[in-house]
């Protein structure tokens, strides 16, 4: 962290464009929160109602909106989108460390398999036959990749993941620890009270700059590949069920499952936890809420939800329980405006 | 793939039943989907809308439910349950890889551990004292088996599987990556505003012929073990607690939780992320819709549901708002039962 | 289990304290459930409502509340709280096994790490660059442990956990199999229809006492650490997002998921799949019921919740139905009050 490089403010905009106000040779070397920055931090605000906290950061300098108010001493730089040049600003800062090529002692690699010479394979990871491993690809510590695998340049994956045979990753892919891609589906069929495994024998195929989040689960598919689109997000404690297919840049927060078969559009974001019915379509652009099971197939663009309102528990119990009887109470509704109607109708 | 071994169409109604209809002799060696067969593939239709699709199909033969109309040009099989027909023949044709004997030798296996001469230990495996493995088992790259631990024969364990100390796991289980068989349960006592753990000193039981889906986790019992019957069929994420017991041959789909000491009955199906609470039991025969928290005993064979229905955002806001009025609606309601029973009284 | 050192009653009440009814020579070296206890183990009711059961148990002793009846023939011991005293009992009858000191022959350790010689790394364990691993820690066999990381004394990390880099845990912590700590919170930027990484440049802190269920996942921060408070209690499959502060000695159960920049208070407790948005703040001493999504942040202490009531799936039906135009049923009872108020007022 000591021999941090930094740059002048004036060699950000020039990068990344924005409109620069302030000491354009104000040097910064790194991004910060407001309470913790200092006169060498690059501070970002995204939204105008944290504008006024601005006052007290020691923050270096601050990327922030068109609509932030022109008042400020600290320098600064304005910009459309704040969030999006911290990112970049950030990566700048952090560059990704870069693979050290070489197989570890410790690793096993297949002597059938083909493992570019500028990747990095480390201890304990087990590569598989035929698998093929492109460039500056980081394989992590007691990683397994089953045979006839493919790796993508630029993949890095994390510590004890594993990918079974037959399965595809893009390139400039992140593959956070404890993933599993490509186990079987849950595929099974009932014969005389008893369950009938039905092989898997698709694969998995990943599109370039996924990013995989720790411990999510991507299921090879029944008999074609279960598909994940270039540029697709996905948190943690993810699963994917056989056969789904996810089109490209779709977003989606932690413990969201996804049952089989499911064909997911692009562009949509799916909020945490939120459950997916088998065998139903979803198009492009749909946001579903946190939490939300959607059961069938939406084809209009949108925002759905279908979360239970959570109160006190003594509240919930309460309406709870009208709940439990909501048919009935509709059916006193309807009779009521049935006697009114007719009471009514009585009185001349 | 290129050397696949084929298979007459007579052959496999001599092997499996069902009655043929076309020419017997036409050779088949791979199972597809409808879209993706060519001339040496099977393709199976379960239910009767979708048998319009089989007209477009290139596919070789096709097995069918007793429902399906005659009118088919293709070579097909016509069976009483297509679904099950088709996971007899894709194992045929799809046959599991056997294990290869031997132990890797990066594999560590503790000198008291006794390893069938028939079985495999992958590379960095790590198999711990006393620990018995029957024939033919497969433990992939990365398991960890605690002490005391015996496998049974012809177990799959795929690849950074962790089983701790003092479980006993069936035979011919498959066991997905990244499970974790007999970590704690989670007890814990209160006293005085902190936390003391209880010692988990049961194991886990796991009978023969179940499937442990990838990343699942199934905890050793407090006192007695964690059970899970014979031919138990487990999707991926799925959380058992402790001293839970699963009867025979029940079905959970993935991310589903079941709380420590439920008994869950035989042939029972739960749907994706189904949530039950602790220390009830549920009948034999029930199923549980997917996204349904079972807070109570279920005595009775059916099927229970309870999911917020979800819709558009706009209007989940309006009915949520409603929602969290309930009681007071229904008091409503009851008063205006009230009101007009009196007022119609009072109109002789 | 065969050679178990045992206790007389008169011992344990000499250590832990409790009222000794009964023969204080009675020796026992077990915990056991009601059902399996035979003459030298020690079972515990903590209800009144179990000790019915009491007469049919074989157990050499009991652990009882204060609250239980005096007619008993078991020699019993009577505390304020029997389910903390047994778990005193069983931590004395089954000490956890301390670390065997030393390095396995398969472990790598970065030569700039500092293990401390009474710690135990197991086979295939990989330890970073300038990792410090306190006294009497245990690695498992197959974690991955990233450079700069600090590990407390006593804290013992199960099979396959992996730990990324510049993460700090506490003294006493056990963490299970599968756990990840410290991958890369889910921070995306939207730009131009794709998503930008945020770099996440942050760690984990985890206190002093801090358990850890298998499969857990606790997100590194995006600038400042993601914090576990000491004594914190967290059950299998959680998800603990970027960001996130969790206060000391909170127990959350398993499933949960806790989103991104979210304050959990001190002593509290969260039922299992329980759903925390990002950026809200709960208070000490909250409990949130199991399956509950909390949208809010929550100020007051009380217990929380919003499940949906399950029912049969036919009545579900009909409530459901009723439910998705509940805004509609709540303005037709609108109606039903204004125009029955008109027709009172009508009525001299």
């Amino acid at each position: 962290m000591s021999r941090r490089k930094s740059y002048r403010l004036a060699d950000i905009t020039a990068k990344f464009g924005g409109e620069l106000i302030g000491d354009p040779g104000v040097r910064v070397s790194q991004v910060a929160t407001l309470e913790a920055a200092g006169p060498t931090d690059v501070v970002f605000i995204s939204r105008p109602r944290y504008l006024g906290q601005l006052s007290n950061t020691k923050a270096g300098a601050a990327i922030l909106g068109a609509d932030a108010p022109e008042a400020q001493s600290i320098a600064r730089i304005v910009c459309a989108n704040p969030y999006a040049y911290f990112a970049n600003v950030s990566a700048l800062f952090n560059p990704a460390a870069p693979a050290v090529p070489g197989v570890h002692k410790t690793a096993v690699v297949d002597k059938s398999a083909r493992v570019d010479k500028t990747s990095s394979i480390a201890a304990a990871a087990v590569i598989g036959k035929r698998v093929r491993i492109g460039r500056r690809v980081q394989v992590g510590a007691g990683c397994f990749v089953g045979d006839d695998t493919a790796i993508g340049d630029d993949t890095v994956l994390h510590s004890n993941v594993s990918v079974y045979h037959g399965c595809q990753i893009g390139m400039r892919c992140i593959v956070h620890a404890g993933v599993v891609i490509g186990a079987d589906g849950f595929g099974i069929a009932q014969e005389a009270g008893t369950w009938k495994k039905i092989p898997q024998i698709g694969g998995v195929e990943i599109g370039d700059d996924v990013e995989i989040g720790a411990n999510t689960t991507i299921d090879r598919g029944t008999l074609d590949n279960t598909l994940i689109g270039e540029g697709v997000k996905l948190d943690n404690q993810i699963q994917i069920a056989h056969n789904v297919k996810i089109g490209a840049h779709t977003a989606i927060a932690a413990c969201v499952g996804i049952a089989g078969s499911a064909t997911i559009g692009r562009n949509c974001a799916l909020g945490g936890a939120a459950m997916i019915y088998g065998h139903i379509t979803i198009a492009d652009n749909v946001s579903v809420s946190a939490g939300t099971l959607v059961m069938k197939s939406l084809a209009q663009p949108g925002t759905y939800t279908g979360v239970y309102p959570f109160s006190t528990h003594q509240r919930w119990l309460k309406n709870a329980a009208q709940l439990r009887n909501l048919d009935e109470l509709a059916e006193r509704v309807r009779e009521l405006e049935a006697k009114l109607g007719k009471d009514k109708g009585s009185q001349p």
